[in-house]
């Protein structure tokens, strides 16, 4: 299959996106999205959705993260991901396995009906994360596109894959919240570096391949100003895989908790990586490509 | 002496601020402050101040900089810190003494006065500082009061002391800017735990004494919201030695400097460390105590 998005070479490029953002000009469900929220997606990559989510329905999510961050034996799997320098809880990966809330909400067409428009059709899960960013500890993310990662690393062939999160707590400028750069993920940054094997154990703590450069982040920022994904607990934020993020550290007395939702297109099934030399760990990459069919 | 801020102890503890923050209502000169702006200062501990140097003297100030960062000589002077996990310059110590630009501007009428105003008379130079928060590498500071640190370790007896700053750069959400909280500088928060000798040659680098816990902020911060110290070079900040702050680390891919003054009042010149075996480095807590005279 031809690499589209070549990446993880001697020298870092910057290329622009070949795939489409939004797949589908029609509704899907009662919760698609109308045309301005379309065209605002297709344009800045993200849209952020407050009062999506009830008090009652994001307590019973915080309390399933509770029972899950106090079972020894989740803890041991390695879906549970601590902090790099202590052993906090950093990330939880596919807790839509692991709680019945969560996997509730994965299906959920508050959720599914806009994934489903946006993506144009039948989508399944590529994997989900849980990421805390605990009060005073909790480290910054550097730059990436989540997309360059699975694309090099998983085999994701093409840019038709997104993420969609919910705030579990406020976001605030204070606590560590998402930093975005509106419109990156019409550009692809083919990033420096040769992949080492099984590079996903340390990344996951600490990213170091596809990172790019400074001068790449400032080409992206051109004209443009970073924009934090701000909300109060309850708020749902869709973002293109291929969107440049990060994160600052946290030093504000308040944690920072996020569940998020990664879904791709059934016709964008993974092959073998494009630019590392072993897939990642299954639980990053799930192969259950039964289309997700909403429950409410 | 009695010691009316003890701190480094067994306990944390909080305890209202026995001192004055501002020490006289009469104006000094013609460029101190407004009893509005007087009376904001006092209820917050703080006050930022936008349009008060030129491009022209920011650029010279940042020339001077380039200089100093560019000498080896004074690069292996003591007053020039590294970041912890590398060699990028993190602070350079007494710039006034190093750059005639600097020690200029340290006199400059434009802060004095209201300098003067504030701690009521005559004041010295404590020590001035540049904090140079490198774009993706620059990192965060914990919450402190610097009166804390200065009391502890240099023995400066009362809270009659400030901080007065100009940025060098922007300082945007995005590069690390200042968090306080308005009306700290009204409590002291006693810190816990008993400081090592020359604790300083840490400190510098990453403090782990005189921190406060989560508590203590969640305390501070109650029915008040964390402010970020925000402007465009050239904005002039003034805060209380006490009031308590801290900045997260700088992902953005701009630089942000800051050149900062402490200014102390010739009526509280430091005696024996309260709370620390040993006093620091002469070049923290300088003991030239001539009165600072305006030039401007």
């Amino acid at each position: 299959m031809q690499d589209v998005y070549p990446s993880r070479g001697l020298e870092e490029k910057i290329i622009k996106r070949p795939d489409a953002t939004v797949y589908s000009d029609k509704s899907f469900g009662q919760q698609s999205f109308d045309n301005a929220q379309r065209k605002q997606y297709e344009e800045n990559g993200f849209i952020v959705i407050p009062n999506i989510f009830g008090a009652d329905e994001i307590e019973k999510l915080l309390e399933d993260i509770d029972i899950m961050a106090s079972d020894e034996a989740l803890l041991r799997k390695e879906e549970f991901i601590s902090e790099p320098n202590n052993d906090s809880l950093r990330s939880i990966f596919n807790q839509h396995i692991f709680s019945s809330a969560f996997e509730k909400i994965s299906k959920d067409s508050r959720i599914l009906d806009k994934v489903q428009q946006l993506l144009g059709g039948d989508v399944y899960i590529y994997h989900t994360r849980i990421n805390i960013k605990p009060a005073y500890t909790g480290k910054s993310f550097p730059w990436h596109s989540d997309f360059e990662t699975w694309h090099c690393e998983d085999g994701l062939p093409r840019g038709r894959t997104l993420t969609a999160w919910i705030m579990l707590t406020d976001n605030t400028h204070f606590n560590g919240p998402l930093y975005v750069i509106p419109g990156s993920h019409k550009s692809f940054v083919s990033c420096k570096g040769i992949t080492p094997a099984d590079n996903y154990k340390n990344s996951l703590k600490k990213q170091e391949y596809g990172v790019p450069s400074v001068d790449a982040i400032k080409h992206l920022l051109k004209n443009k100003e970073i924009v934090a994904a701000l909300g109060k607990a309850g708020t749902l934020v869709l973002h293109d895989g291929n969107l440049m993020h990060g994160s600052p550290d946290n030093i504000s007395p308040n944690s920072r908790t996020n569940a998020s939702f990664v879904y791709n297109s059934i016709y964008n099934k993974p092959t073998e990586p494009f630019g590392a030399p072993t897939t990642r760990a299954d639980f990053l990459c799930l192969n259950d490509y039964a289309p997700v069919r909403a429950e409410k």
